[in-house]
């Protein structure tokens, strides 16, 4: 493949960039308002570890996360 | 502050946690419109990490990147 100034292979690549750097773009515009809500919330006096560990907890698997604690106060037990 | 079931305090919690929610869902699926892009490009025969750096230096302060660009030939040549 040649990537020349101008070149049909140039144009594509550039293509490919913009795309790639508009969509980074909206993911970082994304993040600030995921960052804000996060003040917001602390703001209002809620901690936000735990609204992170709760967000995580609700995007897993009930299965796996019940796993996850059984486990959990398995391995405190075990070190108790 | 008071978190029940029911309470203004639980609602505005939800509240903050749907948004999120709602917002990492989003960056999720701009996440994966990039990976499709990298996808697409690597399908007409470019080199993704190659593309992951122009991005990167792309986005990079010009004196940043000259200084870096510098500093890796010098260590470069101190190893050589």
């Amino acid at each position: 493949m040649t990537i020349g100034h101008n070149s049909v292979a140039g144009d594509s690549l550039k293509s490919f960039i913009d795309r790639i750097e508009r969509l980074n773009e909206e993911k970082k515009s994304i993040a600030d308002d995921i960052k804000e809500v996060y003040a917001e919330a602390k703001g209002s006096g809620l901690n936000v570890k735990v609204m992170r560990r709760v967000i995580k907890e609700r995007a897993m698997d009930k299965d796996d996360l019940d796993e996850f604690n059984t486990l959990t106060e398995v391995y405190w037990g075990a070190i108790g």
